[in-house]
């Protein structure tokens, strides 16, 4: 018999039921093939008095290996590890347990890396960021009001069990009005799928185009983000000069003579991370050449509520497009980046079928949250909103573009941006933008080091840094620690 | 000159200011081709006279045009169409655009049909569904106040930017106590993954694992969308017979004499759709196997709250299991489906690889509500509705099997369920169960017509039926019309 009394140790201070902890040792027993199949176990009387515990309390033990599957009683015998359970190899030397683990576990690709995104960011009060909304500005507690009162009115209702996968219906219909209204784009409601964030609508699109060795065209700065997703279907990445007017389309022109591409990604309003505007021009000879190619046009129009310059320009989505164009757009880009409610719209068979990829990835979107979004909608507060952090951002733009060119004349170099949250800077060569970034951090103020906006093409010595969130003071300060540490 | 007295409307009652109105419609003219590159617009004063506005307005209009780079304006002479703009032919014949836009649209391959999901579940008062919890016994008003709270003591701050998109420290702090205490799984923090329902596990899984022709086992009859996810990878499925034990892991063990797999799917806590327990024997034996021919066991355990017949079986993932389990399960499936709270855990670098496609695929979860769940699991919250729930459930099923057995002793055949939340329910060959789903649907019933269910081996006349979400009432009254609608 096993040295019972020294291998179970019964915690009388634990909540755990004194039957359960019984049987716990025993399974890890069996599992750890201490004890073998068709081993008996010691009889409940004997146990019992081995370990200091009612007799009781190791039948209803036992009764529980049993019901388990792990042991079996035989009549007049007793209780037996059921003889057909698989023998498991005692492991008698810890120290090479590890080693035994990593050689017999399974086998696959490791394909993707984990971004490494800066947790301080969050743990800092004060962060020139690449360029969020200020949640303060937001209506978050009306958000709330909402949330709350349609959890109520539903509460026990079907509401809270599955929904439809495009999204709430009250919702698509409250962005089909604000989308008419604020670009001219007409769109039926059931050809909108609402996403978690622009971002899945990247995922969706790139999943849904994309076949390994496809070409998407995209800028030689590009967001970093939407790269990788394209990158991870095995498409090649084709990359376009930006200039100030956007992504060039002639220089496409001239390379559709000779490659057939699947599709383009752009961001129009305004480019990641340089910030520049499409322009009409060029966005009239991209739906041209899509008509003339039969290739896609990715939207990402995540920035069209922050122009400042004049009335943001039309989207390429609002112009006759044969069809070709997959516009995404975020509303809490436009909030807060945690709350994460985008939408995307296309032809309606891709609509349809990205609707179906996206009921395969996660089902669908938060109802509640979408629901009160709508109500935010249809009672004008979004837009009492974008037009009250329109207002705001580009005083602040204004205010954080002066701040850095009285600050810093040779250090950095940019351009004032017509929209969007953040300025895109140019620093100096000289200056170490990691080194800047960690010494900034040792100060209290979070600013990022630049390397998410290189790729193998692109190796600017720049910088997105967001004004949106930052007020006068919080301004003043971050500046003033900049000061300190750009040498 | 364009005959624009007729060509433009203003609308006075319209919100949208008149300037706007004006700078639509000559937009409009030139994406439609009626205005071509280089050609004129009418001067100023021309045009308020012959459309009845103020000059001014027609002013704004044309700087508005001339900002966004539809037009320029050349001194003394008037504003004109941007001579750059490519020429847009113009489409004389409404009835044949259509039929051009189509063959003009961008080629791709639809990978993805839409499952056909019934709006009648949500539109219906009264419904035996798939087996969902009733949302009317979750602490939801307690949800809420912990999540108005959370988002008014963060209010502002940086909670509401990013996160980590492994999802909130403190949910997963209280989700691996939950673990280790029901089910004795010991787990980092940092090797769990907060997703969106347990289903987003299963793709992420699916994506990881599975090349184009790699072998996936899973079970004769399956959960449908599980099958969905795994094909769309490009992997075969290899189908295991599944009986009163589970999945067969015998048959299993023959085919691994030739072939390789890459993983086998099981739903352990109760196989869907048949709620078969999977026997502890097997479990071993799974593990035995994976041990041996190193494939990976995706291990879904969605039900393991539901348990009535005894605790419930040990997972595969607390077991010695060197490394080869992926464990996937649900806090919402078990609380509110339409709230998308799951978890995924399994070796450090694979749930590194998980969550760094999870961020390419929608960034990260909903902080606030995963903050919200913490909270209830931390204050007890949960273990109390649990306890609630399964107590409350298992009177249902009671209830449930008598109320089919006493009034359908004929017409079906079904073992009671040693838990979940729903019964496997075979009915007689004659009856049509699309029809019976047609008729009851139009006596006020909700029931599902057990197609989703089917698959090319697995054709049994059956159907899930839930009792969980159903009171005393409202199943005697879906009993009540079961009876007249079952022939």
């Amino acid at each position: 018999m096993l040295p019972y009394k020294s291998l179970i140790q019964i915690d009388r201070t634990s909540t755990i039921p004194l039957y359960i902890q019984v049987c716990n040792y025993f399974i890890s027993f069996i599992t750890k093939g201490t004890l073998q199949p068709s081993q008996m176990l010691p009889s409940t009387r004997i146990l019992a008095l081995l370990i200091g515990v009612d007799r009781n309390t190791i039948k209803l033990a036992y009764e529980e290996l049993i019901s388990q599957g792990w042991t079996e009683s035989i009549e007049r015998k007793g209780v037996y590890v059921l003889s057909s359970l698989p023998i498991l190899t005692q492991k008698n030397n810890p120290d090479i347990k590890n080693l035994v683990e990593k050689q017999d576990a399974f086998i696959w690709t490791n394909k993707f890396s984990n971004a490494v995104h800066s947790k301080n960011l969050q743990k800092t009060q004060l962060a020139i960021d690449d360029g969020f909304p200020d949640v303060r500005l937001a209506p978050i507690d009306e958000l709330m009001r909402e949330y709350r009162s349609i959890s109520r009115k539903f509460y026990g209702r079907n509401f809270l069990k599955y929904g439809d996968a495009k999204g709430s219906e009250n919702l698509r219909e409250a962005l089909c009005k604000y989308l008419s209204t604020t670009r001219g784009l007409h769109v039926e409601i059931d050809d909108m799928l609402i996403t978690k964030g622009s971002q899945m609508g990247i995922y969706l699109s790139a999943q849904l185009l994309l076949e390994p060795g496809d070409i998407i065209a995209l800028g030689v700065s590009n967001y970093t983000t939407a790269d990788d997703i394209f990158k991870q279907t095995g498409a090649k990445l084709l990359r376009i000069p930006i200039d100030d007017y956007g992504m060039d389309a002639d220089y496409l022109e001239q390379i559709l003579k000779k490659k057939k591409i699947k599709a383009v990604y752009l961001i129009p309003h305004h480019h990641c991370p340089t910030t520049v505007t499409l322009s009409m021009e060029r966005r009239l000879k991209f739906l041209k050449l899509a008509k003339e190619h039969k290739f896609a046009i990715i939207e990402d129009d995540y920035d069209f509520d922050f122009h400042y310059a004049n009335r943001p320009f039309l989207p390429l989505a609002s112009i006759d497009h044969n069809e070709n164009v997959i516009y995404l757009g975020s509303v809490t880009k436009t909030f807060a980046p945690a709350l994460r409610i985008g939408f995307m719209m296309g032809p309606s068979n891709f609509i349809h079928s990205a609707t179906a990829l996206r009921e395969l990835i996660d089902r669908q979107g938060d109802t509640t949250l979408e629901e009160a979004f709508a109500s935010l909608f249809n009672q004008g507060e979004m837009n009492r909103y974008y037009r009250k952090a329109l207002k705001i951002y580009k005083q602040r733009r204004d205010m954080f573009c002066e701040l850095l060119k009285v600050n810093f004349p040779d250090e950095m170099v940019f351009k004032v941006p017509e929209g969007g949250l953040a300025v895109w800077s140019v620093f100096d060569t000289n200056i170490d933008l990691i080194k800047l970034s960690d010494n900034a951090l040792k100060k209290g103020l979070y600013i990022d080091n630049g390397l998410f906006y290189k790729n193998e093409l692109f190796s600017t010595n720049g910088l997105r840094m967001g004004f949106a969130s930052l007020d006068e003071r919080e301004m003043s300060e971050a500046i003033s620690i900049l000061k300190k540490v750009i040498p």
